[in-house]
């Protein structure tokens, strides 16, 4: 049995996805979780795939921590009555947006300062492009980040004990304020998805022949717009402030864009064109590596396989022989042919050694 | 050797990525292949990487093809003068724009229908975020789509060549007029190109705080913003009359997002959230899959895994040996841990045998 930070017993309320994740992760380390959802068949099948016991209302529980996994829309209301209900516990929720919910949570009546003391809003930022508890899974934290807000009158206990969640559940803490966590995400979450759906908008009228020739450009812009509208309106309308900034930022430079090209053969047309590139090559530079290393710090070898049953694996299998580590991988597609290129991320170090191996065994290293 | 439909010698004017490419796949498929750079040094790489050889300007020459590598700036007239050298070869070009080139060819006043009939405009659609002849490879073009544009005065050997070049080299012929081209390759290459740059640019002032969060999302949209900005204005300048009316729409659907996230509780709010993000899901299923096949048709499997050397690769032995085919693999990242989760797509028909297979080797597949 792993050791946990948490004692238990956790109480989930809200069993989609993120909720039943939690219950299933912190029962598989062997704690006692309690589930309870407005939906009678959504905590069943949390029940039914390991992810806790579903709670019965009114018979008598005190739980060490409460969990809220409600959507973003009515997660104020119920932190509230965990809080009214279970007075010797800590609270938290973990939504996608922060402030407006710890707004909601302090301003309503029945919340004193006692209340506010064991509430902690967080954000285990792990979201995928499906929903519900039976796609929920105990591994879904691992190794992703899970922001801890704390605020100006949550307790230092209450604060260690969202911590210990997150902690247990493999993830990787990050604290910030509600604020900074809702600039942040609007920035690195909410924008690329709002930009991402406006990308794919353009396709829905687009002749067949066209979007044949659609290469892993599109497809990685756009693999995003797949996500659940229900869930992102409440994500979008809750954390506007912080989101419109960003995009008429964005619309800036749209309108130089679109006035540039009216005119591309105006002086300074070119030089407005290398800026705007410019400023893409310098701010996705930026972004940082797996494991917070360096942005960009991997080297790339690229090798053909043949597409049939066994072949990417043969050539993990020649990689792992030699004892380097692959750091990513990604297969490259296109319509037609049988025959594919996959890229393999190594850490620079062993990038000649990985060609002279494969050359050696006879793989086809295109560079 | 493996058999050629081309004949040779080829001459390839221009040694940059894809210059060199053509130039070394064709030369590993046992043909004869010439080189020729403006730039020395670009040249003597290309042929030392195995390319081809150097043509001295002025020796005697009669080549069954030209290749025309130039920057989209220069490429009308690069394949002019091309048109008047070899008054026996087909020339055909290679940039990533068709209607403006096939333009100025034939605007060009030395030009007569003789010339015309020799030349045909081709895409090969292999661009990567690297460019000049150290990063060519042989097998760039394989399995990718090559677009062949035949014009009304092109004559049927010439394109018979050109596709030979296509074909030779591992692509997929398509088929369409330079206008048709130019829409198609605005909608799914040149404007995914521009939204990714505009995306990356939002991040050039971000707090370090926020870009430690980045997951995939804002990662796979903001990828295509590493592409070297000096190719991509020309494209862009040569491409503005079909990429403008996209980008106006995009500009529409953001002035109406804009207004709508202005004021989030307003009547119709939500709905207006609902419908963009609901056409972003429409758009990006339209996309088509790997070889060719019906959007989304594969069934994923997550498994968790440790990351360490030869972890991907077991899994995928065991994977193999089940005589399963992984047609897609996808590594998932974050920051910190050293433990990660693995994508696997595969025909919706074995997800169920492939888990099960799995299980009872010991991974842990998390749905």
């Amino acid at each position: 049995m792993p050791t946990t930070h948490l004692a238990g017993p956790i109480l989930v309320i809200g069993t989609g996805l993120l909720g039943t994740s939690v219950g299933l992760g912190l029962s598989q380390r062997g704690l006692s979780v309690r589930l309870v959802d407005p939906s009678p068949s959504a905590q069943v099948v949390a029940q039914d795939i390991g992810a806790g016991t579903i709670h019965v209302p009114g018979t008598p529980l005190a739980p060490e921590l409460v969990v809220v996994g409600a959507p973003p829309d009515v997660t104020a209301q119920v932190v509230v009555q965990a809080l009214l209900d279970y007075p010797m516990s800590t609270v938290v929720d973990i939504a996608s947006v922060k402030g407006s919910i710890l707004n909601g949570v302090r301003n309503d009546p029945r919340i004193t300062t006692e209340h506010l003391s064991r509430y902690v809003g967080t954000h285990p930022m792990s979201g995928r492009e499906k929903s519900g508890p039976a796609a929920a899974r105990g591994e879904l934290f691992t190794s992703m980040p899970w922001v801890i807000c704390a605020h100006e009158d949550s307790r230092g206990d209450a604060v260690k004990t969202a911590e210990a969640l997150a902690i247990d559940l493999g993830a990787t803490v990050s604290r910030m304020s509600a604020g900074d966590h809702d600039q942040a995400v609007a920035l690195i979450s909410h924008f690329p998805q709002v930009a991402s759906s406006l990308i794919a908008s353009r396709l829905l009228n687009a002749p067949g022949h066209s979007l044949a020739l659609a290469g892993n450009g599109l497809r990685d812009t756009t693999r995003i717009a797949a996500s659940d509208p229900k869930l992102w309106i409440q994500i979008l309308s809750h954390n506007a402030d912080a989101l419109l900034p960003i995009l008429r930022g964005m619309r800036e430079d749209l309108d130089r864009l679109v006035h540039t090209l009216s005119a591309p053969s105006a002086p300074g047309a070119l030089l407005d064109l290398a800026q705007l590139m410019g400023e893409g090559n310098a701010g996705q530079g930026r972004i940082p590596g797996k494991h917070g290393a360096p942005p960009q710090a991997f080297a790339l070898v690229t090798i053909v396989v043949k597409d049939k049953p066994g072949q990417v694996a043969r050539l993990l299998a020649d990689i792992g022989e030699a004892g380097i580590n692959v750091e990513d991988l990604r297969m490259e597609h296109s319509a037609g042919h049988q025959v594919g290129l996959v890229d393999i991320s190594v850490i620079p170090g062993r990038r000649e050694e990985l060609i002279t191996v494969l050359s050696a065994l006879g793989w086809k290293v295109a560079q």
